[in-house]
């Protein structure tokens, strides 16, 4: 996949700003560059250099430049790179890699950079993974589980079991060549002690990935309730305070999503529904289905009840028909800055529910309330500091790896022929290596790389 | 103005991309890197080279990152400058931001380095304006000129003027201690003479901003005609190549403006009309009068009209109504692909009116027409690759200074006294210097940099 071509492409968002940076990778990044720009000889400059300098197309000044050097191997993709540091006007980048691309360079596709970063070895592919994680997070969650898989993460711990896999799976492939001597050079006990301990840890991975993929996707967080329960009161009042730090600098995710409470670095996805009540023709019937089915893909169910205007035969009809076994339900009685009442009393909850009492109007338990949402849904699972699976293609090559091993086990503990025996490590092997990218295809590769911004 | 407080800013623009810059200025601008950056230590090292390493915040990890050295004074502002290249995320980029004004830096308010490289001598106001135009420019005749300011431009022609006439002006100083004595040390004659060639060169600077204000901000184009003469048809078809070249690059400008043609490089700013025809009732009447309106502000003004179903006298008498002296007129006859017509030949246009025969809906002579439009407007006046002045602010201090030095001449042609010669040479030169910033106020600066973006 690696071809000689030089790349190019504008690496910082587009739009007006003070600066913009084209980025170029490959073997004649720099004499590229250095066709264009009058300064110094770019090709006599060390790597980790800036240079002044004109880039001019013919006798036209296109741009007063900073060029930044970085000499192969001593850069992010391991090839020679520059970064053209430019006006950040549109029409400005627009022509300098108009002119690099007359000069030999190829626009770069999406990913490409971080793509010749692996391919050169620079990272491994769960750490470019982690690349574009780290670039659209945006929570202090999201944002440590990205820069802990950028920095090794579990690369590491998976690299160490595979080392050992593959001594047993050499040692196997040992006895095949003696096959008729029925010799063992594998020990069995060691290879059932070795995958005990995968296991062990492959269960731990695949289990954090319930808490990781929220975590980067943010937590999916209904609030259900009859009209004029106070939903939209308590969504405002839960938002009041966090949308200024959001709303520091300009161009975040905010429209994109409907609306984010973080809270302790956790984004939780607060999605509103229609009032919940007997639907008594078909269009209402819809609405309650719509909101049914967003209730039965949250990970938290706030269920919101007005107190003062509810009987508790109504709140507990409602708790029963939305409450399943199992689910994380949050119980809040509103209005509680008005006449209270002792219908709270009357009412039986489950025992897996939680419940507080609030005035969404007057902001009263909302700290409260949000501290329960983050025990709810977070709870003591971040304090372990355990490394933690993010990415839908980790668990699912570490379920197949699991499933290969307990093939192994199962061929140790009914004893089969050390081919077999061989052919199950290999599968294992194979997959785990898909996760770090020892093991790859052109598709694979392909699918995560286009997933990034272009630039990258 | 200048201030020893370090400023801090993102200097790209805002939204997810590759990668971020965060720039610093000022005094403390490394130290206070270096006391969030783990690598090596900055305070070691050269000016411009680039450096690897991690920002923490206590143990936490942010980003890893690659801090670009400029030391005092080889930088854009002169002072100590760093830029770290941070990944676009605007989680990671808000949070170093944070950290580094924790750590000691101000946040930077619009176009404080541009203030500071101005301050510190780096560059002549005209040239910090230029950074501005420049970073806006979007067509390749506003690039050119506000990089020709940038690189210098009228500067250095007003600045040699400049100092001639300070030349005189202190002259005369001297025959004010010699009041007594009746001497003359400033020659008259010479004075008179340079008054005149600083007049021939104010006057070309003044005349150039007609079309280098167009240039800058487009060419007000209005299209109108009756309902039906193909007027949307004739702006698709003159849009058509353009909007891809535009989009080459997502997040330009388009979305802010209506229309923008781009001719030879000039950009004409399309505006459509409603049909224009008798009013016959008020709500007609006030779309006409709109249409008038856009007309008066209009640099172009492309009459379109139907060649098939009007009649000659329906064209003349719309021509009469819209047509006035000395503005720039063109007619288009459109459907020419239809069945031709001998009403042109019974027209009497106008002597200063362009004319040309189109079918919008065929696309022929749609290039012709893009040619009339760029000479209408445009001509020979940027063949003779005079500096240009774009910005109002200059040209109302060129005028100012045309002025004074007119109370100059009045002044010799009908002698008065040294002193009263005295005040008014140096109300030029006053007015002279506030173009290029030898004379400034805090007001005006704040003017000028308040429009600039945060981060240049």
């Amino acid at each position: 996949m690696i071809t000689n071509e030089t790349i190019v492409a504008l690496s910082t968002p587009p739009g007006i700003g003070a600066i913009g940076i084209i980025r170029l990778s490959g073997k004649d990044a720099i004499s590229i560059t250095n066709s264009v720009f009058h300064g110094k000889d770019l090709l006599q400059q060390e790597s980790h250099t800036i240079h002044f300098g004109l880039i001019k197309d013919g006798n036209m000044v296109i741009d007063e430049v900073l060029v930044s050097l970085f000499v192969a191997p001593k850069s992010y993709t391991k090839e020679n790179v520059v970064e053209i540091s430019c006006h950040g006007s549109n029409y400005i980048i627009q022509q300098i890699i108009t002119l690099l691309i007359k000069k030999g360079a190829s626009a770069a596709k999406p990913g490409e950079f971080t793509l010749r970063a692996f391919l050169n070895g620079g990272l491994d592919l769960s750490q470019a993974e982690a690349v574009a994680d780290l670039i659209s997070s945006d929570s202090a969650a999201a944002h440590s589980v990205a820069m802990n898989q950028l920095r090794g993460g579990f690369s590491t711990e998976l690299n160490v079991l595979r080392e050992q896999l593959i001594h047993f799976a050499s040692m196997i492939e040992l006895e095949l060549d003696f096959a008729e001597e029925d010799v063992e050079f594998a020990n069995r006990d060691q290879l059932q002690e070795l995958i005990g301990k995968i296991t062990i840890v492959l269960n731990k991975l695949i289990r954090s990935f319930e808490l990781g993929n929220v975590i980067k996707e943010g937590i999916n967080t209904v609030i259900a309730g009859r009209p004029n329960a106070g939903k939209s009161t308590l969504l405002n009042a839960l938002l009041n305070e966090d949308r200024a730090i959001v709303s520091d600098i300009a161009g975040t995710t905010r429209d994109t999503i409907e609306e984010v409470l973080n809270i302790n670095g956790i984004n939780f996805r607060l999605i509103d529904t229609a009032g919940i009540r007997e639907a008594t023709d078909t269009i209402e019937a819809i609405g309650v289905e719509k909101t049914m089915q967003k209730i039965s893909q949250s990970a938290v169910l706030v269920y919101l009840f007005d107190v003062v205007n509810m009987s508790a035969t109504e709140i507990q009809d409602d708790i029963t028909s939305l409450h399943r076994p199992g689910m994380s339900f949050i119980a809040v009685a509103n209005k509680i800055d008005l006449s209270y009442s002792d219908r709270l009393k009357e009412l039986k909850l489950p025992a897996d529910i939680q419940f507080i009492s609030i005035s969404a109007k007057e902001h009263q338990q909302i700290e409260e309330l949000k501290q329960l949402l983050y025990e709810t849904a977070v709870g003591d699972k971040l304090s372990d500091n355990h490394t933690m699976v993010t990415n839908i293609r980790h668990v699912e090559a570490l379920q197949r790896t699991q499933a290969a091993l307990n093939s192994v086990v199962n061929g140790l503990d009914n004893p089969v022929t050390s081919d077999f025996l061989a052919m199950d490590i290999k599968q294992a092997l194979h997959y785990l290596g898909e996760i770090t990218g020892q093991v790859t295809t052109d598709d694979l590769l392909e699918n995560i790389f286009s997933k990034f911004c272009i630039g990258k």
